[in-house]
């Protein structure tokens, strides 16, 4: 019987240059698995964990994807995709059964045509360069698998994941904290405007001056950044892992994840850093029902990386949008410096879309932990 | 044949009500998990694998313990622990053999009855209230795995990370950024000033201010918080998964997971949100002799997940310690309100001896993502 | 500001009395996971960590699902599913782009009331009593996600995986090696007759005696289990990893997943323990021109858990379908004794149609172990 | 800012062409972490997930790695190793607290001399041609990781499962069935006996045989192969995940891992398939105080991958020890044919002491599945 020997070649052969990407798994008991690209078939997403007896149907889901769908406003893109969610199992009666949840969302629009012209070139603030070095080539056709569209199949399985946490009195609410030089005020903080402005500002004043604010970037063919913020009600004390598995940890991860944001904060964050430990510290009390408070929450709902039982405050920074039509230095793919304008259907900011986004991954991060804490006690 | 039905009360006996801490493992292809408490025989931690053929002996790890340990200036504690390594496995003629790395270090200075004290209350700032939530009882003494003892761990697999990414020619340098209102300037920035000074700081003139600021901390019975920050040099372009195992998304969890850390930033962070996609972009050039480079670094090393071939630049927000002599409002297990003063060692800042984790913590991250990459082209 | 406190009555809510289910992803790095219930819209599976470059289209997959339908003879189940695969992303221009291939199956025959009689009832040797104690509810139709329709999913994900092996010259090739009493000869050994009978048994004269054998289970209402053999030739030495994942326990663990397989052996398997050491040793030598080879191969290609580059041989038991039309004895789920005779379409032996099970989860745990080999060396 | 471009030789260095061994955690909620070689400092485990609260100390451990030392007969080998293990962490007042768990052993007795002979000879049945293709290199001291000393790490940690299990009323027991050509029979089965005997043989008679065996067996320089049965009482129905991991898949992965391990059956196993459906079906019914049972038990306590509630029947076969005496037939690494003897200390049969390996990896198993369980229902 012949042995065959290691190696011989047939380990490195040619077309095998190319390679897997690997981490589009999220979660260890609560799992998400995203698949699909911009240009491809479908966008779409496995839920692995969901308990069963959930009320789930489409359009719970649904709600989600509208809110994060291109169209709305003239400081979005215009695509006109319609962005249908099919669920495809895991249901039964009108509730989820503890089976896998399969959910899909046909691609309608695909113009490649729009991004022919950057094919070679390494566009400044995209991971072209960096997927080059990597894979040895790109999927040119609007950013292929690490296009914005991938955050559609996050959305849908973080409305599943908001659909569980509202079983336990848990609400997820993220909004636009700052656009640009404008931050809403405390003052002027409506929850019920966020969703009357196209920016999602819960402050119909600061919304009015970042709307001047992005029509000026407009007209200067350049972007702009901002924060989202995200406030967890309702989780009890107790969730989080206490080594590596935090729960501020996980949500940083988790967040950061989302393409172009670049910093993160829990509770006061970086301002943490200025105060001192008797300003910092939050004093718990019992009031005159016995009832637990905290008189202050500057560690926002989280201490040694176990939720406290008060609101969790998270804040992400966002980058502006790379993509911009004014004109840039950099080089293209054989050595050479150019000059390139990048034409096409681009937000001048992402953070109104991204809003829905810093919700669904808050979400599918509590609901994992909450699942993972079942097992700390009986 | 008797059938044992599910239930019949065996699966919920009394004994089980306390449960199991999970977490405690970093990492997918260089894992790492770590053990021990604060006041148990030793801390350790079995690194799963570590290449093969490197270079480590029990004096390598030591080194960068030396740095986390205690007792080095009068702003750290006073404990005399002397924290020697031991490396019991993969070790053959001096090289990795590509087997589990079992390392400890055997505790020796465990004074419980200076926290006898506060056994019942809950401690603000601390995570005492979610322990008791979660698990239903904590160790009193000293933390437990809660202490920051448990950092000592994360150091010894830290330093193989460093030895092993030290083959690649990549380095991780961290120092302390800020520590309350004085911050390190550029123009001062001296690298080996940072070794020269108790507090990390490599800036003579701010060390100096920052001393007297402490010392005034010191006066006041009260603590400070303050930024670390950690450069990376020569990480090649493309490392880090695409989607949600982002090289930037696994450096925040990781930082994330240190205790007191609130706030973490890539590039230029929080500030990137005020800035506009023209100034923000990276322009990529190449020289005459053909090599490439940015004209800036805004990006912090890092476009869309994957490295981008320059410098990756972290920070870390740390809060002010929690553990103070001032007398704090809060509660005790009883329901009562009650007042405390923390007495024994705690340092008045936690961010010199967090100097070296963060290193830790950011290595372990790369060289996880750097052995993962290696199967994203033959 | 309120502190949630734990428990309150939350966490046990009556809805949340079912639970999920977990255990429906495979692999490490060439991970697949899969979803959908015999009655529901579709059943897929995702597969995660296939490298780019691999030529692959729909046809390619459905020939291997078409080994697997029912409908073939009067030994197999008489549903007329089409089961047409539709690769919906991971393909560019007709090759894998590294990215997550999701493939599905629409359900197209789903008539639920042949199934109605049996709900109440724990029919013997079928998982009902356990799902009962382990969700507390169980979807009769057709056995939900238990039904040997799951295997459908993984049949698509192994011809993935077969495709990929295919390009290292590495070939997976089951068959029925015994059904009943009647076991192929090696005299007799026809491969190519394997798929010209219905039965998949590679010995005309052994198919024969086979089908006179399954006429007469028909006749008695009865049913019969039988044995299949594996493969795979081409897989060069040193793929599994030493400990707890060695290859030939991981082909374990694959293999018994399949529903109704009670044994698994690899090489001599059983009668090695009956075996001599000076037997069962095979001898290594090389021939004149150098190239290495086994005397024998009773180790069937696996030795301490890696490949020693010979044919990997395994053989995997299966018990008789316990679906039968002979009246039984059992419970119902009302604590009563009753007798039922299981009506509908059940074939009186799932070794033919298990034939292309075997193979694709032989495939799926080469696959996974080969791309993991690849970090044992570069 | 100079920009690393990927390759330029740096990832490809020389000092890395040997590499990493993967695959020492076993268990995903009850999971260890195995290290240690045979010739080296110590060897050890990290069990992370265990309960809290139950009662455990280094003696629970000794008890069972006393039944896997050697020197008990002339039968196994004559090393005097001691195996004291010590419990590092994880418990407090004589019971675990929910943290990792870490225990060693040192390792005293390390002659290496003994094996330095076949250093560059492929010994016949053993792993070494797999290592040299795998790693390019092996630990030729006693084996190295891969050394049966490895198993004291899994006896470690499968005292704790049994200790665990233990308080669910379930108790895992295995013995030997066969050796060679002497099975016990069913008629003088005395488990009393087993631990009477060195060869763990419930049947005082058969032992006598094999023993007598055994002596023709060492004077012909040969091995014999045998089988272990293992008897795990008390698990309620319901453990086990529907899919892949099933809990027979699960023991089968557990079981082959063991060396020299080549066949695994649950209840009748290859019998199964030899049976027709009306026998190999288990009637289940109720006695007249309403106690549900089965009237066989052909399924061997597992039904769809899930437990029935009766007894779980499990057996292992393992080949005859390949290190033998006599003279063989084989190649060493310079491509040369060879004759070899291998001297040292052998046992003629591994089979006694893997009993208590068995008992600890079925314990393991059925401990994580138990603990994975937990989340099917509240």
């Amino acid at each position: 019987m012949a042995v065959q020997e290691a190696g011989g070649g047939r380990l490195r052969t040619e077309w095998y240059k190319e390679n897997k990407m690997a981490g589009s798994v999220f979660g260890e008991q609560f799992r998400i698995t995203t698949w699909g690209e911009s240009h491809g078939r479908a966008v779409g997403v496995t839920v692995d964990g969901c308990p069963a007896g959930l009320p789930l149907c489409d359009e719970d889901v649904q709600i989600y994807l509208d809110r994060r769908k291109p169209g709305q406003s003239r400081f979005t893109t215009a695509r006109q995709e319609e962005d249908r969610v099919e669920i495809l199992s895991g249901i039964f009666e009108g509730r989820t059964t503890g089976t896998p949840i399969s959910m899909l969302v046909w691609n309608k629009d695909q113009r490649s045509k729009d991004y022919s012209g950057i094919m070679d070139v390494y566009r400044p603030g995209h991971a072209d360069l960096g997927y080059d070095a990597k894979y040895g080539f790109r999927d040119y056709r609007g950013g292929g698998r690490s296009s914005a569209r991938e955050t559609t199949a996050r959305v849908a399985a973080g409305a599943v994941a908001c659909r569980l946490l509202g079983q336990y009195g848990i609400t997820v609410t993220a909004y636009t904290r700052s656009i640009g030089p404008v931050t809403i005020s405390q003052e002027h903080f409506d929850l019920a405007e966020r969703d009357r402005n196209r920016l999602y500002m819960p402050d119909e004043e600061a919304a009015v001056r970042a709307q001047a604010f992005l029509e000026e970037m407009l007209q200067e063919t350049d972007s702009a950044g901002g924060v989202v913020e995200c406030v967890i009600q309702g989780v009890p004390a107790g969730v989080g892992e206490p080594v590596f598995d935090k729960l501020d940890a996980c949500l940083a991860r988790a967040v950061m994840s989302i393409g172009a944001v670049k910093g993160f904060e829990i509770g006061d964050g970086f301002a943490a850093a200025l105060s001192r430990g008797s300003e910092n510290n939050d004093a718990f009390s019992r009031d005159k029902s016995g009832k637990l408070y905290k008189k202050t929450n500057h560690s926002g709902g989280i201490l040694g990386g176990i939720s406290d039982g008060s609101d969790i405050v998270l804040r992400a920074a966002f980058k502006p949008t790379p993509s911009i039509a004014k004109e840039q230095e950099t080089v293209n793919s054989n050595g050479e410096n150019v000059k390139i304008r990048i034409q096409g259907r681009h937000d001048p900011i992402v953070v109104p879309r991204a809003v829905v986004v810093v919700e669904a991954m808050a979400a599918l991060t509590v609901a994992d932990l909450l699942l993972r804490n079942r097992g700390s006690r009986v």
